[in-house]
């Protein structure tokens, strides 16, 4: 019974050495601290009252810390999520309306659906499809986004509510004259508060200062009555745990921003899990049980009246700076938010908007990575240009559409490369049975007249067959057909699909007309028995297939040597 | 001068010999007969009046003469672009509406603007996206999905006009007590002479008797008194050449069916182009040149009031087997077509519409093709679904979301592929330098201890990296990690993306920081370029590039030599 149980608990729970204790218990603290004002923070970014940001600080860290593989990574409200939840809510209602906050519920229960649905079908891979130039374009403009958006806390405006940059940006420049000086003078005190605590110490939490500070500014000061906006009345208690109420209809216009925030936030998470995990190297990440363990914390976040919570950048690194071991952490960071949420939201009235907007700016900045580009601009111009296309979009044509166009273009590319394949005509290194490049290796390598040598690496299929018998003519037409041997080295051709072996069997009648005889080294086994099963392999005869290259070529000196190598081949 | 107007006519102009132009005459009347009624029933299938589809065949044949790179392609209205031209137009209007004919010819416009666009922009490789199973199972669910359209007119009810085979078959159903027999008489009859015409004689162009004999049945023994429906008058004289008038609102709704007839017009033109092409071998065919060939015959379709036209199978074969040497058969049909225009049209008059229904029905029964299914069951299971699920698409959810669900599935299996590419671990042919997959070679390879040496073939890109690392690194703990050496033979990678050389440096390390030392044989040039440019080969060392496994190999035993080879592989 006791065995039993302890299967029940997670692996590091079940394995937990004392020693990581104090780590652990320092990290919560320190992470829950920076909780508190983050929380506010993106739940006004996301167009919610603070309150649910903290609701959002709970139960989900505990549901993750259950399932998850992670053992630094710090689950909660992120930016990102924030951003998305703000521009997929404002296109079927508005801020402050009644059904705004369990919408907002409602999607973060959607975004747990589709990620434990994604993961118990192991979809997990899937996250490879998002390359290194698309999430750094995505970020950098999503970071731009943010922070734009933040501009009107910071000066105090009032603006047009929109996640296209040139809309905030315009809206901004319009409201110009409006601005509240004591507004923007705390918010810019509140950026140099973190930025300077931060070189100053490592200890002490930036935020919270800037957040203490604040709040005694305003009230010293009465600055209320200068027209700096607040944050206002906090109910305390835990949140109310409920399904929150909705109608299908809800659910058919929030479907597309629900599997956006899924991938969304499951990327910038297993990216941060990764790195983080890549310092330790102690434990395995699992792609299919983190989709589980966020699917679980997202349905939490829905039922606790918060909104779609992933594992951050930021409190993840701090996280692991100070010191946690296993999800105790998180567990510690959610009991800290529970006290606060019990005992401290009073102290938060007087705190000003635009400090949490200084908050959030700071946060963000450092997302957004021009070296990048540059790096990729002598690196591989073409990813250059598919992180410039995906930033310029995300920018001026929102936050779905740029991400989905960096997504299909990368993979338009990928897809088009794969249709035009690497070929090369081979010459043999004298005195070796050693074939290279000519096109490479020039001088040292020799061509046997009469001979075409090709080597092909990939698969064949439908895409590529029409591309491949194209360059091998045009080679054979740039010999002035002085070409009657034609050998291809396949062994890395590693499948041939039913439309590459029709055509393949079209392509060697065509040759055989033409009076070339095609050999073939090398080939391997699962493209071997698609040649057998399609009947191409009786037709090309046996005798034609050898082992490599030299024997191929052998075959015209040694007739007999060449078969009974080729018979060994074929035994297989 | 006479040179530079003689640079302006078509290639096979130009060199015309006189002993082509029997053939061609031949063959550009008998394409010319069956274009008669064709172009009237495929009008019909279209929803257009006959007169549409002969218009249709004039000046679209001679734009394709002049542009067009086959010489046996015979160009025209055909079934499956009247069925996609009837799905389109009925989405915004109905048959017999007064704009139901403009918009027919801005259909074909926008087809035309279309390929001409993309044969500029040499998009001709997009065909390729098409893999056979696609075609395949399109082809036959569209196939019955006009035979289905045509039953209406072969029982001579009224029908719900609709492109999805269940609508169509259940209000066949519905009305199948009001079956008008003489019409149903008619239309069997017809169709048992076109095929019973074919098997008796090679010469006798079968539709044509049923022609004759249908409107000599419906004269003589006055059938239109007992409800069979009649083609009626036929304006006389040549199209009206006008462009349409139309509405940018038009245009928008109608793109979406441009791209798809443009797409599909294509791809049915060049298929069997290419397989006319591969009879003879006496010419080339340009993907590009066929698309702006065909982008000018769909220009000119749509001035001369006709709709979208291209090359089809069944008057394609029939020209090749006439005798056909250039396109100028092609010009001799639309001048037999335009004299019927001329002077033939009342002829018609009395032609029962049961008789082009059965032409057609008789038409597409042979592109329904179940042979494919079966043999892809046996020869590639994932074909066979991609065929199964395109020909179940096509029928049940539509002509355009079924070949866009097959494309898409096609590229999504392509892309999943390429994900999970094809890993194998080599061990050596004792006495030899030649090294094979283990498992496939088994006893005939041998494994040197302490030493794993992988093969990969294909581009190492962000969508299959983290494959790669899970695939190595279970191997090696399937090893109980008694792995000192990795060697990869790398010949076959021949690209690593930005994403990929990122992750993998951070493999690398992870592997040195295990204690293994990573030896890379035969890195291909655009590899090694990549590597070079993005510091890992400093990274890595110069010393741990080899030309070949046996190289690698041998590095532990005589350090210097192997060194030597390294240095001059490096030089380049």
């Amino acid at each position: 019974m006791q065995a039993f149980l302890s299967n029940l608990l997670p692996v590091w729970l079940r394995n937990y050495r004392p020693e990581w204790l104090r780590g652990d218990i320092a990290a919560g603290i320190t992470v829950g601290i920076m909780l508190i004002p983050q929380g506010m923070a993106y739940a006004m970014l996301a167009g919610l009252p603070p309150i649910h940001g903290l609701y959002a600080a709970t139960l989900p860290l505990i549901a993750y810390a259950i399932l998850g593989t992670s053992r630094q990574l710090a689950v909660g409200p992120v930016a990102m999520d924030s951003l998305l939840t703000a521009a997929s809510l404002g296109a079927i209602t508005v801020v402050g309306a009644d059904n705004y906050i369990a919408l907002a519920a409602l999607l973060a229960l959607m975004v747990g659906v589709v990620q434990l649905a994604a993961g118990v079908m192991r979809l997990g891979f899937l996250v490879d499809l998002l390359s290194r130039p698309i999430i750094s374009g995505f970020t950098s403009a999503a970071a731009i986004i943010i922070g734009a958006s933040q501009l009107k806390h910071l000066l105090g405006i009032e603006t047009a509510r929109s996640s296209y940059v040139h809309d905030i940006v315009w809206s901004v420049a319009q409201n110009f004259s409006r601005i509240n000086l004591p507004t923007l003078l705390i918010g810019l005190g509140g950026m140099a508060v973190i930025i300077g605590v931060k070189k100053l110490s490592k200890v002490i939490p930036g935020p919270l200062v800037a957040v203490v500070a604040g709040i005694l500014v305003v009230m010293g000061l009465g600055l209320t009555d200068q027209g700096v906006k607040i944050v206002g009345t906090i109910p305390g208690g835990f949140p109310p745990l409920s399904v929150p109420s909705f109608g299908w209809s809800d659910v058919s216009q929030l479907w597309s921003a629900a599997l956006t925030i899924a991938l969304v936030g499951f990327m910038e998470s297993i990216a941060v899990a990764k790195a983080v995990r890549n310092r330790h190297r102690d434990y395995d990440l699992d792609a299919n049980r983190e989709l589980l363990a966020l699917g679980a914390a997202n349905l939490a976040a829905g039922t606790a009246a918060g909104y779609p919570v992933t594992g951050g950048f930021s409190r993840t690194a701090v996280n692991d700076q100070a010191g946690a071991k296993t999800p105790l952490a998180g567990i510690i960071s959610a009991l800290l938010i529970g006290l606060t949420l019990l005992f401290l939201t009073p102290l938060f009235y007087y705190l000003p908007q635009a400090i949490l907007a200084s908050l959030i700016m700071v946060a963000v900045f450092k997302l957004i990575d021009f070296g990048e580009a540059k790096k990729l601009w002598h690196l591989d111009r073409a990813d250059f240009w598919l992180l410039t296309i995906t930033f310029l979009g995300t920018l001026f044509l929102g936050i779905q559409l740029g991400i989905g166009l960096g997504v299909a273009l990368s993979l338009g590319v990928h897809v088009y490369r794969s249709m035009r394949p690497h070929l090369a005509v081979l010459g043999r290194i004298p005195g070796t049975d050693n074939f290279r490049n000519i096109d490479r290796f020039g001088e040292e390598v020799r061509e046997i007249p009469g001979v075409l040598i090709v080597r092909f690496d990939g698969a064949l299929y439908f895409g590529n067959l029409t591309y491949f018998q194209q360059q091998i003519k045009a080679i054979i037409k740039s010999r002035r057909d002085d070409v009657s041997v034609l050998i291809l080295k396949a062994e890395g051709i590693h499948r041939i699909d039913s439309t590459a072996l029709y055509d393949l069997g079209i392509f060697l009648q065509d040759l055989a007309r033409d009076g070339i005889q095609v050999r073939f080294a090398g080939f391997i086994g699962p493209a071997r028995d698609a040649l057998h099963r399609s009947g191409l392999r009786e037709k090309i005869g046996d005798q034609n297939f050898y082992l490599d290259v030299a024997a191929a070529l052998a075959a015209d000196q040694q007739a007999p040597q060449a078969l009974q190598t080729n018979a060994s081949f074929v035994a297989h």
